[in-house]
């Protein structure tokens, strides 16, 4: 059986998403969708709307047959490690393709991007440190100094959020010297940030989400950008525990961790650098919400996302020491959920899998796999009681989800 | 100016401490009443009711005319460690008494006790130590221990709660060679755990929290217990900050913070010992509030108000080496209040106190103050917004109050 993986968030599932799968399904003739996806806490620093276990769900409900978790040390990181971690899932778990969403849908620009970069690595990484002196952010500087080197016409644009990302997948097969080949399509209708909705039936999952924050009927003003089973599962969600998990709900908890923490100790925490203890600090004693806090500590240095992620750390406690490096591959494939027609992959190919699968947390012995579990129970904290003991609880006993 | 201290918590002041307060300032005919008092957390493991300032404008009003602050690395301590540190303050602060209340109020019957004690140091060590064995409390296996020894007719009750604080205090007294000499009158009507109400005018200050926290208008039930400034100052920080302190407040910062936390680095917290950490993390994960918690974490081997300390350290981050051991005596005299009679005693005074005086926290260079501070900083936690902010910044803004 031949596979094709995909790396997603589903924050939540939607039409752009469904359409992505078909494309993927299409372009490499594969049998089975396998997707490594972000737990509860997501690569732009922020609790997922509702917990991976329903987003399992909306995704083997679209098209996806089997769901591996990307692990919280690599699905809250800069794209470079998010993207190390998620190949190698893919690679582990036999895919032949990776097939990405891009800005631009055209896998040559990306491979002569990569080439160029290589032969002008040295120069590259001069420009980017000289620029960073500036005080940008490092993502920024990045897109600079491309843009610096190269005549931009014949390359990606490196400024473009998926653009980036599928680079960092391409990157990360080279390095991880993994025969999964790549395949890009462009993305329909909708750019990653958009925050309103521009098409009859695409939207942005950040589009959204922000209606379902900000409307009364929030689930109401969506139903045309997702498909009904993320619709009765959102809805489902809302009636069960009572919150679409956002940051504001674990604000009290974050601001309660910074003042009881010396600046010291802080510094041990996963990316607080330079200084940034102090400035949360001082920001923690004088703002009422998330918001306000985010807006103390942005500065031009660090992007809001690289913020926020640092706040997810400081959440769930997570040091210096217990992260990956960039370079560093995942160890384990954690089975959220599969079709029918997954299973059948999973029985006829585990065996050649190169990494072990978990799919009873109670039978797991992996040390790695701990930040995952601390991370969900820090997520379920936003739920009132008495179900939060449940979603408490939930990470052990919640057997693989499974639709015939 | 001749000066008795007291050692005090108020929680809230109630009639029962306006009887002693006269009947220290009758016993030792001072000029002025000298309270060091417990700050936000108590030696019980609680939050209090009201913030320091508040209960510090109480005993003003009530008859005390120089409150200090017993620092917290005190203040949250087994009875040996608290007296250590009041006593200390007291004697510093120039006292020539220590008036305090106890069950027995012969100042002889102490006396006895302690020199037989002293004599028969190490049989009563052991019998401490095969007690303990047993699996009981230290407290418990202090006042069993000593049933055994001695001929409890010529001595101490040394299972009543302010006998054996008194005991501690004068033993304090005698191994800091203070020239601060003890005086104690017996308590009135009331028992220190008294749930009920026993008598018409003095009332035990559980049963005036129970009574608080019970009965809708718990303000209008207490009101012949306590007098009319405490009974004002109630209503005013009901209305301002719409909350009287207790754990519940705190329950979910509490979960957090033991959810987020290794068993390795709970292992540092003061007084997690002896495989307590699993044990908190196991009831951690399943309780729905506080009392739920506790129940499920109690054994016979240590108290409820052991274990509430514990509980309090966890919250304000409290590691062991942080805290003083039970022979430390405190550093510094940090002023909460003072009527006009006790500032004219300050100012005659000051030059000849053996530690320095600290009266405005801006000035402040003292490393030994960081944990008040923060724990007025996690105490502020239980205020919704916008008043938290405020609280949050009044340990360092509010100057000594100051009553005419």
């Amino acid at each position: 059986m031949k596979a094709v993986g995909v790396i997603v968030e589903y924050n939540p599932f939607h039409n752009g998403h469904a359409f992505h799968l078909q494309a993927a399904r299409q372009a490499s003739e594969a049998d089975v969708v396998i997707a490594v996806m972000s737990g509860n806490f997501l690569q732009r620093g922020e609790p997922a709307l509702v917990s991976k276990w329903h987003r399992t769900r909306m995704a083997l409900l679209g098209g996806v047959d089997i769901v591996f978790e990307l692990p919280y040390r690599f699905a809250t990181q800069k794209a470079e490690t998010f993207a190390n971690g998620s190949v190698s899932i893919l690679d582990a778990a036999g895919c032949e393709f990776l097939c990405f969403g891009s800005e631009s849908g055209d896998l040559t620009s990306f491979l002569r991007t990569i080439e160029y970069l290589e032969k002008n690595q040295v120069s590259y990484n001069v420009n980017i440190k000289s620029i960073m002196n500036t005080g940008v952010s490092y993502p920024k500087a990045l897109s600079l100094s491309f843009q610096q080197l190269a005549d931009s016409e014949n390359y990606l644009d490196l400024s473009k959020p998926n653009n980036i990302l599928g680079f960092q997948y391409i990157k990360a097969i080279k390095h991880q010297k993994s025969s999964v080949r790549p395949i890009t399509v462009q993305r329909k209708n909708a750019n990653y940030h958009d925050e309103h909705f521009t098409s009859e039936t695409i939207a942005s999952a950040t589009s959204i989400r922000k209606a379902l924050f900000s409307t009364e009927n929030g689930k109401e003003s969506i139903g045309q950008f997702i498909p009904e089973s993320t619709y009765q599962l959102l809805k489902a969600y809302f009636n069960d525990y009572g919150v679409f998990h956002q940051w504001e709900n674990y604000w009290k908890l974050l601001q309660f961790r910074l003042l009881q923490t010396s600046p010291e100790e802080l510094r041990n925490i996963y990316e607080i650098e330079e200084g940034l203890e102090n400035r949360f600090l001082a920001a923690a004693l004088v703002s009422n919400n998330f918001k306000e806090f985010m807006e103390k500590i942005k500065t031009k240095r660090y992007t809001w996302t690289r913020l926020q992620r640092t706040c997810v750390h400081l959440l769930t406690n997570t040091k210096k020491a217990e992260m990956v490096s960039d370079t560093e591959k995942a160890t384990y494939l954690r089975l959220l959920g599969m079709t029918k027609n997954g299973k059948e992959y999973l029985n006829k190919m585990k065996s050649q899998f190169s990494l072990p699968l978990i799919s009873k947390l109670s039978a797991c012995k992996q040390k790695d796999i701990l930040p995952d579990i601390k991370a969900s129970r820090i997520y379920s904290l936003a739920v009132p009681n008495p179900l939060k003991s449940e979603l408490l609880s939930r990470e052990y006993k919640q057997p693989p989800i499974y639709i015939e």
